[in-house]
């Protein structure tokens, strides 16, 4: 456990960590930064940490923590009410696809959306998920706060249409949400192996993937056109992982 | 339809209308701002609509139609990029529970998470929505947003614990969501009469509701603590609906 006090703000380690809060720096780095003890935890253990920013040193952590006052802290958040820890993570690598049951998502482009969909996907035991280019960042510090740190639990996937056409060439079933032509989700006859892709809110599936899809599916409902994107998926990921 | 041109920002009814950005001033004045086409159809249905600030009138609406330029459709806009309708709409009136499904927000406080949910509940036939005081307020730009206009289409109640004993003693059987002592929602036994409550983001519902509640449900589910409140009501809203 090495403890170092900083107390400038132009301190090479907070300029540095300051530089995170721009995706392109993120890019550049390889690194992103989490917010929080929560977050903290499940980074720990899946040994994503770089070093922390603390505002007292943990005792059990065997990492470089710099301890910093709370006006800097404050500079480094992303929020109203600062946390007392900040970590410098590791970008995650995406690994092989080893699971039979995906999940696509078309460009999910509100970070709440994305984050709130891959916290219930890893509730629900879906692993393997595959994001389009336009999906929000996963390095959006709303994004990380919305998946309370299930992004560190699961295979995320840089993917794209192609992509999916050389998974359905694979046997991959591709089924897509859809408000038009669909049939109740609760009906659909999955295969073994499927891949169900959520779209973009406000125009859903892009047409390119619906014309692959194998099946479109919906949910039937009341009065209303449509649903939130993160909680259609959730009812459908609910439902379909308990099949 | 009238229609009237305003070309300064100092105009009363700018003001009036940029007053309306504050709680406070909603309370008082007893009206709130929504804003797009999407959310003014829905307004307009329900008679709901005093006066509309517009870039350009439209033509089949006899209401006060103002016309402002870009620069002050900005102002009273709460969005990145301005809509080409703000409408001054009348506060909602609380009518007569008229249902025996109901439901019941305890301190759901993130504005997205209860706009998403009234959306939802709207989705799966819920009519009679009982908010308590610490809910975020209903008049909030992102609640009236993700609602997508749902709001005008519920009989949302102020509520508090009292109110929920009343109703207890009226038959009505009250259904807390809880992640301890808690059995699957997918087992539960409903009365012909229920409350499902659904509690605070970070604290779940409180220990006052949870003493009267007469049984305590959840979400099955893998490797994770718990689920966004706005994904697990849409989960069990959609499911008990079904019933």
């Amino acid at each position: 456990m090495i403890i170092k006090e900083i107390t400038s703000k132009d301190n090479q380690y907070v300029l540095e960590a300051l530089k995170l809060k721009h995706p392109k720096y993120r890019f550049q780095e390889k690194l992103f930064l989490i917010e929080g003890e929560h977050l903290l935890e499940m980074a720990l253990n899946t040994k994503k940490v770089k070093h922390l920013f603390v505002l007292k040193p943990f005792k059990n952590i065997n990492l470089l923590q710099l301890v910093i006052p709370l006006v800097i802290m404050k500079k480094l958040s992303s929020k109203k009410s600062p946390p007392n820890v900040i970590a410098v993570c590791y970008e995650l690598e995406a690994k092989e696809i080893t699971t039979k049951k995906l999940i696509y998502l078309d460009e999910v482009s509100d970070p709440g959306n994305l984050g709130t969909i891959l916290r219930t996907a890893l509730a629900f035991g879906y692993q393997d998920i595959l994001l389009s280019k336009k999906c929000a960042s996963i390095y959006n510090e709303k994004v990380i706060s919305a998946t309370q740190g299930a992004l560190f639990n699961l295979n995320l996937i840089q993917s794209s249409t192609k992509h999916l056409e050389t998974l359905k060439d694979e046997g991959y079933q591709i089924v897509a949400t859809s408000l038009k032509n669909a049939i109740s989700f609760e009906e659909v006859n999955l295969l073994e192996k499927y891949i169900i892709v959520f779209g973009n809110e406000g125009r859903g599936v892009s047409q390119d993937i619906l014309k692959i899809s194998d099946i479109k599916i919906k949910i039937p409902m009341h009065s209303i056109e449509s649903l939130n994107v993160s909680v259609a998926a959730s009812i459908i990921l609910y439902r379909l992982s308990q099949r």
